[in-house]
């Protein structure tokens, strides 16, 4: 899009873009910030306190992956988008703002993984990434001129019904933390599964792509 | 615009905003360096311990907010820029600057929340960024060739007058801090509010859109 | 390519990238916070303290040159591609996740540099960036539409063989480092050194250069 | 450039500025970390722990503008730059090391400013920049198809001279540190005031501009 056009459009994402990339890059590598070396005697003595790191190695895997979701999710949506206004910027900002926390409450969880307010307080920041995820959907696809007007109506609909999953299950969790942690932590562990493996967005762009030939 | 037309108008900004989204994007995401994980003993330990850390968490909203606005200021003004020289580098790279230290003030504010010294460097980081921002804004909007010559010169001046509340304010700000500190963190929780709510730029840049159509 | 047609061929391989070359420049620059100021009482005391560190030094270089290698191996990979789908992405985010652990492996490996658990640790977090690498390229080569189709089918086949190098070669490696730790070491300096000497990629598009002319 | 003729003309550098643009965003926010929060008792105490902290301060503030200067200069370079090889990558590689040294040197001498070695040190990374810069001016320049073929050869003369200050006063500067330090500090503060305020590509640039008209 050259600049002319991109004026008449209001701002362009690309910016916004670049920001997102920049922020969930970073979050995800500051996670091995929580991966700290122990202090050991001999190798027998440094694979065993690797070994007691484990709840530090778990949480990291699970957030690296959840953050790669989230920046897909984020990816996806910003497919569509053809201009961004100030409400978009602000929303989204915020959206990065739980990114941003992800590397704390991940320290917090492999710090005390069978803590409830440590499982809870990842799961509320799990829920306020899904519930602006949920917001900024619902808000571009409204009739604003923000995006690619030949998306396809069934595609936002259903694409409104399968992100709201996490702000559906997501409290779920956070109420088991204090009475079946074991639970929570399963559902964290499922929940970016589902999202890796089913995806309707994508399997929409490869017949998208198939019509197109 | 291609390489060759870019060349014809002096380096183009392209580079300039991918330094600047990457410095954004990293001083936003240090910000959670601060929130450090406490020691605790228990669950309810955890969650008093983590209570106490209010003011970290309060210090890292504003200031990812702040950096927001600092970072959205930035996007708007290069969005009418057609080419950067030498003086526009090195004004971007003293805002930089200023975007660095965010969370070392940051984190001095959450450390001593109710220190004069501590809230005035707050306010003379966020004045720094202000004030540069302003020069950033009177320098490109000089006859000088760097920004697009459509923009209109209401637009321009309005700017000039809306981006001066910050260096108006801020030293106001500073100086309450060693005599009410209480009224120096509400400027500093309602100044970026001010600029999320309203902004010119984007008012603009819809009429803009809507007459195009 | 303008978003139309981007949008006909599926994901356009463009924020990807972003997040690939974020990640790497992080984990890149990450390394150098393992190169701790040491406490020192004088001029000479400083300089043998420094000398002292000359593990970490070490392995500062070589995990620089190795997260080189495999940004430069991703770069030259993409060079190629025009679209992508979900598990391109998720192969990539999963070597990236390979990318983020080089901080934490070299950071135990220059405290524990004789140690075999931290010499094979590093390893295996080589071998998965391989074996990934090795799977992207192959997922890509297939009949998926995800690559440019005039590539030649014979580089496709050298590159194949040529990045099966290390997925044989660190295994080996990983073993030695319990019987012989110092070959080990060598095949960590000697494997990104081949890299960065030998590369058919390169070569290929050295040729194609000149037979365009 | 689309991706048809970048494929003719070997890799595009776009990739490369990026992963740079990162390096350096990272490199220069990373400084912020060096200024540690003083462990205070009060207010008047937490102003004078700051104070005692101002070589910190300095070495911040100095290394920030160093890098930038660097910055500068690779985007300078990169502006004529029209395809890459593996060579110009590797050296790219190398000049990153040396910016991503930068906060481990500038940690080292804000916490020893008057130690030689220190001082020394930050002077040995700031000249492998240097010449890892001049070799990679003097290696695109050449006949190698790598650069803008319309690029002055005046300029290209005028910029090696330019560029060889740094691989010519640095060394002095790392001598000086063992007799006269002070003289040391004066160099690393001249040096990139003197980048800053002169830079022949940018004369030339804004004379090719008017030219242009």
């Amino acid at each position: 899009m050259d600049r002319t056009t991109a004026k008449k459009a209001g701002l362009s994402p690309h910016r916004l873009e670049a920001l997102a990339d920049g922020i969930f890059a970073i979050a995800m590598t500051l996670l091995v910030l929580e991966l700290r070396v122990p202090e050991a005697t001999g190798p027998g003595d440094l694979a065993s306190r690797l070994g007691a790191l484990w709840p530090r190695f778990a949480t990291f895997f699970i957030s690296f992956i959840v953050l790669g979701v989230y920046w897909f999710a984020h990816h996806q949506t910003f497919y569509f988008i053809v201009r961004v206004n100030r409400t978009l910027v602000w929303l989204s900002i915020l959206y990065f703002l739980g990114a941003a926390l992800i590397p704390f409450v991940a320290s917090l969880l492999g710090s005390y993984p069978e803590d409830p307010v440590a499982l809870s307080l990842y799961g509320v920041v799990l829920a306020l990434l899904a519930v602006v995820g949920y917001v900024i959907w619902w808000y571009v696809t409204g009739d604003r001129g923000l995006i690619d007007q030949k998306l396809d109506p069934d595609l936002v609909r259903k694409v409104r019904h399968w992100i709201a999953a996490g702000p559906m299950v997501i409290p779920v969790a956070i109420v088991l933390a204090f009475v079946q942690p074991i639970l929570t932590l399963l559902i964290y562990l499922v929940l970016p599964a589902v999202f890796v493996l089913f995806n309707p967005v994508d399997s929409y762009l490869e017949r998208f792509r198939q019509g197109a030939r």
